[in-house]
Parts: C-alpha cells; structure tokens; sequence
C-alpha cells in the first residue's frame, strides 16, 4: 500500500498515447497517459472510460460535437460511444477504467498498445 | 454525457465527511468529499477504496502506521483494511469506490452517511 504522487508518476515517461497503470482497484485500473496531437477514433465495447486532466487541457471529440476538457476537469465515455481525444499540446491525463481496456478500442492503429508498463 | 470540474464542484458544499456523487462508471461511483478533523476507524468488506487530494493534506492512520497524502497524490485502500482519515486543516478529496459504498464501512457512527446527494 504505497501512494502515488501524479507529477512524480508523470516525470517517469515521454511517450504519448501509451498508457502506464500506476494503480488498481476493485477490477478497474488506474493509468497516466500523456497526449499529443490527434488520436484514432475508437469506442470501448465492454466499459466506460474516465479522463481526468493533471495537466494542459485537450479536445475530447465526438461524432456530433466537441468537449473541451481543461485541467482539474474530468469527462466519463460511456461504453459504446465513439471518441477522438485530439491534444493541440502535450497534456498528462490520469485514466479510469476496467482492467485491460485496450487504449484503441475496436480500432486497430498503430498507437494500438498491448501490453502496458506498470510504473 | 457531462464534463465535471471539480474545482466547481466543491464550492458547491461546506459540510464535512459526506461525500457527493459527481460520476458514475463500470459499477463505480467518484465522489467529492472534504474531510475536517478526526473520522472514525472503520474498513470496508467489499471493496477497495482510492483517495486522491485535489487541495491540501490529511493523514490516513493505519493500525500500524501514518500515511500522509499530499495535494496531487492518491492511495488505495484495499477491502478489509481499518482507516482513519484525520485532516488537521481542511482538505477536499475525490473518493473512487464501488456504487453504494458507505462512508463509515462498518463502524456505526454519527458520521455515518446513508444517502448520498448527487451534485
């Protein structure tokens, strides 16, 4: 039973778009992934998502509009619904979701990452 | 499908230990809650429990040792392990945990918190 410090967590990586699971609880994950640029559109059959941004601020988008998430704000994706986080700058987002949810989704990419770090 | 801003959302309660539901995922709810003073000790049976600091500091005691968390840092709680959060100043914490968990697990107390508002 050990804390996590965010900002320490974040200081570990560069990547984007590959999420590090930093925590776990009651079947679901927690993870801190760094964003630039534009991801794949994709939609998680088997979960919801949850993104909660540390730092930056990033456009979550969808089929009939856009969600501007800044820093302190956090939006849930339901399961089914399509999205595209799309980041103009770097942002750290910290992640909620089931325990090996697959960061594409139903969409093969080659930001697809199968096997995630534990840091 | 909305997005949260937790800064928002504490400004919208004074009370202390009764969290406030601001989401809901996977069978999990995220919940506000500002800790002020000593609670009572208490474990949960069913479920893992995550603490993350969104403004200031508080201790969780363990029967064996202090824990202190810091502004932008969580811990988990695994099922069946007594706590008790003891914050010296205020401090707002988002809660991550199973629907329905109850504030004071299996300890009776004062503090306990049946229903929970969603803010």
């Amino acid at each position: 039973m050990q804390k996590i410090n965010l900002r320490e967590k974040f200081s570990l990586f560069d990547e984007h778009w590959k999420p590090k699971i930093v925590g776990e609880l009651n079947g679901q994950q927690v993870k801190l992934v760094k964003f630039a640029g534009p991801f794949v559109w994709h939609q998680h059959q088997a979960g919801d998502e949850l993104f909660l941004v540390v730092q930056g601020r990033f456009r979550m988008e969808f089929r009939d509009r856009d969600v501007w998430l800044e820093e302190g704000e956090f939006l849930i994706v339901p399961r089914g619904v399509e999205h595209r986080p799309v980041a103009d700058q770097e942002v750290h987002v910290l992640l909620f979701e089931p325990a090996g949810t697959l960061n594409t989704g139903d969409a093969q990419s080659a930001l697809t990452a199968a096997a995630l770090d534990r840091i």
